[in-house]
């Protein structure tokens, strides 16, 4: 099992900080979670039934003409290495692991390449996995030059798959829109965007050809009744949703100012988290964990990924933080 | 996809008969459901963490050496075949129909044969695959019996696979306890006993060794943060538990009376629900459904599968039902 941000409870033990006294900024979650209301007994007690509602409210939300809801992004990236014959798959590195060690427990051919390389040598493979915006390292690409290799790819059988865990914020960058092409295959999640990690859901937009045959694999029953209901009110919440945004766009950028005035120039991000690259990136982590902040971080190459703070007490809490570090580091 | 139980939204829309009226039989979740409290907002907005509390008061309740909690038995049965090669497979018939399929799917050989035939003919099988109480027929089988089947399979390196869905209202029944033998893989839901149906969710009791393997098959965040939350408080409940089980068990003799008072004498059943043969079962099936009322129906044996009213109202409208059925009939 690959290593994952959201070990709070590790690090509590760890460190001896009890878990309620930490500033956990390990993970991309935003710290504004749409509000959940009260759940409704029925569905507990029922089995989750497709025609609830949540399909079409999600293909309002995402714009896709056919969508599948999944349990997080991770079932689907699970699953869809298993729906194609062994091929060459270029995934973006460095990027959320779980892509590239899926692809290779299916037998596929694996290689992982930086933004750049990925796409100028697309012609060596048969799928190309992009993250967008990229997590950790916060690549955009633009919707023309993604549709493009779309359709090179496509040309040949092949796979155009872009997960957008955090374009939320941005969602005029979405290819959602352009999922009825055979091939396109686009991930969403409500982990990040609308804080709702636990829920353990997303939704996978894709031509119905491609949807029936991960619907096969995945079987019935993917999400729990509670969350089907929670995401179906938080997909429809489009105030929730235009308030959201402008919000974390500025506690984006307060992030990245803080790191910034700490003499950690983020290598890139985007308004749920922001990436540094640091020569001892390790130490870092280490020193920031014995203050009781968690951050995520990465070891290839030598970096820690920031999430969002809360509110300001926790933006001041870094910010000393990392002077206090400092400070230490120069007596 | 098979087809399920717990259609009820479909079938309103087939008789044109609003939600709200039906008397749901059609699955065999107990209409007693443990009553989930409001839920803590953290349990949305986090990652789910492994070392919640979930995992020993699961070994404790179910009384297993070893567990990994799955997002429904449904998640084990599609997992546990891609976990070995292809191997003969003898699955208990008529049962839940996932297990064959799934077997099926991921290029084993797969027989289907009735409980007392399987047994007999184990020496065919690398894989047995028992349903234990059996869904619908009932079939029983004793711990000795499944102990040394289990031995011989497991002397040439296969599997005995125990799904206990519905066997939490006889917990002395269960195999749970035996599950540290390399081999024995033990499958039991929180959505049959305890009325958790939409909460997805379930455990694989089975060797440390096994359970690794499917840890890294099904990947990281099986549960979602709700449906762990509410689990871990609902296999605390002793009292809850205790006060359930005779309740089930009344309300099951209760439905068996109905059923052969209208002259259709069980066939097989277990507290949870009871199983009828019947020459035109799909002529019955649909008069229930005329009058409101949702069953399984099954083909092959034709048979239908009644599950639990709530209450008095419902055990009288269903006899009532079978009455008017019986003298349309006889009309």
């Amino acid at each position: 099992m690959l290593e994952h941000g959201g070990r709070l409870l590790r690090a509590a033990r760890q460190y001896g900080i009890p878990a309620s006294d930490w500033l956990d900024l390990s993970t991309g979650v935003s710290p504004f979670p749409w509000p959940v209301p009260e759940l409704p007994a029925s569905v507990w007690h029922r089995l989750p039934e497709d025609d609830d509602g949540l399909i079409e409210t999600a293909r309002a939300y995402y714009g896709a003409p056919d969508l599948l809801p999944v349990a997080g992004s991770q079932a689907a990236i699970q699953a869809l290495p298993q729906l194609r014959v062994p091929s060459r798959v270029g995934v973006i590195a460095p990027g959320y692991a779980e892509h590239a060690h899926a692809w290779r427990r299916a037998w596929h051919e694996v290689a992982t390449l930086p933004a750049g390389e990925l796409l100028a040598q697309a012609h060596r493979f048969d799928v190309v996995v992009l993250i967008h915006p990229n997590n950790p390292g916060g690549e955009r690409f633009g919707s023309a030059q993604l549709l493009e290799l779309h359709a090179r790819l496509a040309a040949r059988g092949g796979w155009l798959v872009v997960d957008e865990a955090f374009i939320d914020v941005e969602p005029d960058a979405s290819l959602c829109a352009e999922t009825a092409r055979e091939g396109l295959i686009v991930l969403r999640s409500v982990g990040k965007f609308f804080g709702m990690a636990g829920a353990r859901a997303g939704f996978v937009c894709a031509s119905p050809l491609l949807l029936d045959a991960l619907r096969e694999r995945l079987g019935p029953w993917t999400l729990s009744g509670p969350s089907r209901h929670a995401l179906r009110l938080a997909l429809a919440d489009k105030a929730w949703q235009a308030s959201a945004r402008p919000r974390l766009r500025a506690a984006g950028e307060r992030l990245s100012g803080i790191l910034r005035a700490a003499g950690l120039e983020p290598a890139g991000g985007c308004a749920l988290f922001q990436w540094c690259r640091h020569a001892d990136a390790r130490a870092l982590h280490k020193a920031l964990a014995r203050r009781g902040i968690l951050t995520r971080l990465f070891d290839t190459p030598a970096s820690l990924r920031f999430g969002l703070p809360a509110d300001e007490a926790g933006f001041l809490r870094l910010r000393d933080a990392l002077a206090g570090i400092h400070a230490e580091a120069i007596a």
